[in-house]
Order: structure tokens, then C-alpha cells, then sequence
């Protein structure tokens, strides 16, 4: 039996993170309908996932799945906005029924996860290719922009960098470890923490905030040219986990910090003002970052090292043309 | 000089759609930020469109900007809603300078139309798929589902159907025709005109709306399946254009306006005490609609011709697998 578009649609997806009562109407009509928290803002991203640009071909569906909404998600928590529903736009070579099953597995799980419901998309045939669309909410005048930051303002990151980039290295047979440096090596790449739970935490006293998906030279580069400000960091600052920094060793582990992309780390800046509260959350533990820097009245992103040397950093993130 | 992904979208698209009031923050950061009209509910649908599969590869970059958003208004305009913002999800085999402004130009023309604003995306490297998220609003209560038809109710279409499966005949160079046909049909093909002032119209009378973008049968299967009704329609009560019926024929022009798809007119039901009031929008000029069946209480859609007999439907609509 042929498996038509509607089929596809309703078998695999309609129970994808359903069950939140603002959710009117899911998949399956001409438009989804939604009811989003009387007064709040909408906040809405858009990230596509290209087999062989994006992951390895022949990836496992499930972590596709996975990875697809957690990229999505870092974007709403980089501006403190709370994830509620998403729209997948899915383009497939044919209607592999074990395929299908893994992949909505994995995005039902993340879901899950992070309390959204997939309300709609279209299903189409050709390269792999997953398009989502989510749709968060924040109050009014709370969300993060990536222009608010001004000169003095420390800048932080949450968790370690550089994970990502070990991740596909690790996938792409590039870097050779042992089993357990290949488990949270590849699990960092395919299943990023989207800091959700952090975005809304730091909303109410940092000044602008971005995901890092291209590296942090890149990303903090679009914090900088959006505020109109520059940036210096200490490089030796940049926190690394102990796995990357055994199997990469410390001077491919910085470079990846630096450029790898793929971690879905928020980077931030804080006011002087709001460093205290800041520091308060580290210590409670409610917030996992490390200062690693200054903003200040100059241009773009420079990079000192533990002499106070100035590395050159113009060779910044990963551009897809 | 490279022209890097953030580039290539500030360049051709931050202008695109915006000035409405509602946009708070459009393209350019981690997510858009989008004040909805207070106590007003979204609608949210997703189309994708790939050149080869919903188009024919090489077709104009303007053409495939208007319709790639003219598809999405069409189902905002099913469901009864405003369209106000949309998301691209772009993924191109390069970043040609020409492509994009032409395509830039045929979605930003759209958008004016419609009055709704383009406020981000992606942009992504691969065979050339266009999908877009588009986000309306509508007043609680007042969104046109698949689901609300009952036995008894008028069954409309909007407009003239079969047109644009004549139009991509045309295209592909299976039904000659002359010059003025050939630039009507085509037209309806890459510019369906989505009726979303038709679909507000309606709204307050209509018991169930959906588009016809899979073909009438296909479509009006939809609602019948959704509402647990039959459908029956009349064959030779079904609006073809002139220019249809002579460039084709009329046995061809019926077989595409039942099967053909790319119409993107609305098929609606009407119970009795609405249609006082929808007769009144067809005189006044407001709506272009003909009556074309009723629905009752069997199972499924069934075509009858002006002798009274029955047709075979079995071979219904477009399918992807």
C-alpha cells in the first residue's frame, strides 16, 4: 500500500508533543491553531538541517531528530523566550517507514523534553532536509537581544566549548579516542542542551545574549556589531571539558572553542550591576558559565592569551557559501 | 569577495514585508519578536516548495518568490485568518547575486499585497527548496476548520478551477495554446491569487473551509473525512475559465479542475441559514463563488454528470510518495 503525504503526516507526527492546552488545533487542518499567555511576545526561529552539510549522510534518525529541535531551541533560550510550539517542514529521499519512526522518536523525546508541541509542517520528496520553525513566548520588553551590550559589561559563556567540534571530528573519523571520550564527544554534537532553563534565568540583568552555532569568535562577533562595541577575551579562560582537552589536546581544543561551532552554548554579557545576581546563580548552581572577557568602545573580537599576547582571530566560524 | 550566509540575508531580505507595526524585532538575531493583536488566537502553516518536484527547474526567480509565499496565504486564507509575518527557510546550490535579488523582488511584491512582513529564516546550501512558515491571527472562534461541515450544507468553490494544472501544462509543454492563453494560464499557475479576503468574508457563516491545492476531489475529501460526512457534487456545475474550456477541452478541463491541484481557490460549506448572507457577498461582488454540491450523510466524495450518473473518483488529488 502506497503511504500517501496525509498518512506520513498523521501516523508519525500527530502525537509529537501534543497535550498542551494551548494548543487549539494541531496537525492536520489548513493552519494550526494556538493561543499563546494573554500579553506575552511571540519569539520565532528557523533553523534547516541538510544531510551531508549539516550531519554525516547516513546519520541514525533518531539523533537527527534530536539535534533538528535542540538547534531551534538554543535560539529561544539565547533570548530568554520560553519554547511552545513548532512547524516541521521534512524532505525525504522516500517513505522509509524505520526511518520515519526513529526520527519522530528522537523529536518526540526532545519534545518532550522541552514541553512544545509539534502543531504542523509539510512533508515533501527529495534530499533529506529538516526546516522547523518554533514559536516561544516572553514578556514584554525581557527578551535578549544580541544589541544591548555596552562597554564594561563582562561577557560569559555557559558550560564548555568545543565539545561540538570534537563531536564531529569524532563522527567524521578525524580524531581518534577511546569509547567513553566517543560517547560524550559524539552526544555533545547530536544532542545539544539547549540552555532554556539558563536564558530565562539570566534575562532579568544581562544585556545581550547569542547561541554559539558558528563559534564564539563569529557569534560574539554578532553581539559586538550589533551593539556597536568590541570585545577582548582571554583565551585561557574559555572552559573546556576535560574529555575534549585530553583527546584534543589544549591547543586544537582552544581552536575549536574559538571556531568549531556546534556547541549551542549561550554566550552573554552582564552589566556591572548585574554581576552580582549573576554569581548567585553559579553558586547555587542554577547557572552553569564562566566570565570570559570585557566588552569595550573598541571594534570586533580580539583574543589575548595568558602572556597578554594578542592572537589573530580573523579566521572566524563556519560560513556556509 | 565571499558572500557569507548573514550577508546574503540582510542584503536581499531584511527589507522585505516590514514596516507593520506588530514586528518588534524582524530578521537579523537569535529569533524574531511579534506583538500578536491582543486576545487574538495564531494560525500557523508551513509549505515547502523544490524546484523539480513543485516547479520546473530553471523556472524565473521572481515567479518562484511569489508563489512559494502565495501557496502559504492560501491556507490562511482557508482557515479564515489574517496573515501577518513569515519565516524563510532558503536553501539554494549557490549564491547566485541575480537569483536572489529577482527572487527577493517576486516574494517581497507578495508581501506588500498581504501586508504581511518577512522577519527571518535560514539560509542554507543544497538543491533549491524554498519553505516558508507563515503566522496569522484570528479571533477566537472564528477560524474555518476542515471539521465543522454537516449534512444539509451548501458545498462553494472560489474562483475558476483546473487553471493551474493548465498553467503547468503550459510550462511543461503539453498543451499548446496561444500567446494570451498561455500568459492567463501560466499566470494562475506561478500567481494564484490566495483569497484571503474571501476566507474572512466567509467566516462568519462558513461551517468548515479548506484550499484546493492538492486538486477538488482531494481536497473536499479532506473536509468530508474530517467532518465524518459525504459529499456529493455536480460535475457540470464546476466554474471553469474560458480560457480552459478552449484551450483544453472540456472533458480535459473538468478531469483537471476534479484532479489537477495548484488551483489555490477555496472549496467552503455553507449551511442553510448562512447562505442568504453568502448570496449576498456574490452579488455585492465581494465573493466570487459558485455552488457545486451538497454534502449529507454518506462517505467520502461522489461526482455526478448532468445525466445523473455517478463517476468514478477513486483516483483522487497529487500524492508526494
Amino acid at each position: 500500500m502506497p503511504v500517501d503525504e496525509f498518512g506520513l503526516i498523521k501516523r508519525y507526527f500527530s502525537a509529537c508533543g501534543t497535550g498542551t492546552s494551548d494548543t487549539l488545533l494541531g496537525v492536520g487542518d489548513d493552519c494550526a491553531l494556538l493561543a499563546p499567555p494573554a500579553g506575552e511576545v511571540l519569539a520565532v526561529t528557523t533553523d534547516t538541517l541538510l544531510a551531508g552539510v549539516h550531519f554525516p549522510n547516513d546519520s541514525p534518525a533518531r539523533l537527527i531528530g534530536l539535534r533538528a529541535l535542540a538547534v531551534n531551541l538554543s535560539d529561544m533560550a539565547a533570548m530568554g523566550a520560553t519554547p511552545r510550539w513548532f512547524q516541521l517542514a521534512l524532505t525525504l529521499p522516500d517513505a522509509d517507514q524505520d526511518w520515519l519512526a526513529e526520527f519522530s522518536a528522537g523529536l518526540n523525546s526532545m519534545a518532550r523534553d522541552y514541553n512544545c508541541a509539534l502543531v504542523g509542517g509539510d512533508t515533501t520528496r527529495g534530499p533529506l532536509t529538516i526546516s522547523i520553525t518554533l514559536i516561544g513566548t516572553v514578556p514584554p520588553g525581557k527578551a535578549l537581544k544580541r544589541s544591548g551590550a555596552k562597554p564594561g559589561d563582562t561577557i560569559f559563556v555557559s558550560g564548555t566549548l568545543g565539545d561540538g567540534a570534537g563531536g564531529l571530528a569524532v563522527l567524521e573519523g578525524r580524531l581518534p579516542v577511546d569509547t567513553g571520550a566517543a560517547t560524550y564527544l559524539q552526544e555533545r554534537f547530536w544532542q545539544p542542551q539547549a540552555r532554556v532553563t539558563e536564558g530565562l534565568a539570566i534575562s532579568s540583568f544581562a544585556s545581550a545574549a547569542i547561541d554559539i552555532s558558528d563559534g564564539l569568535l563569529a557569534d560574539l562577533g554578532h553581539i559586538v556589531a550589533a551593539s556597536q562595541v568590541g570585545a577582548s577575551i582571554e583565551v585561557d579562560h574559555l572552559p573546556l571539558s576535560q574529555v575534549l582537552r585530553g583527546a584534543a589536546g589544549v591547543e586544537r581544543s582552544y581552536q575549536w572553542a574559538l571556531r568549531g561551532g556546534d556547541d549551542y552554548e549561550l554566550c552573554f554579557t552582564v552589566p556591572a550591576n548585574g554581576l552580582a545576581q549573576c554569581q548567585r546563580l553559579i553558586d547555587e548552581g542554577v547557572l552553569n558559565a564562566t566570565a570570559i572577557g570585557l566588552v569595550d568602545q573598541g571594534q570586533g573580537v580580539r583574543c589575548v592569551d595568558s602572556r597578554g599576547d594578542f592572537l589573530d582571530t580573523r579566521d572566524s566560524g563556519y560560513q556556509h557559501f
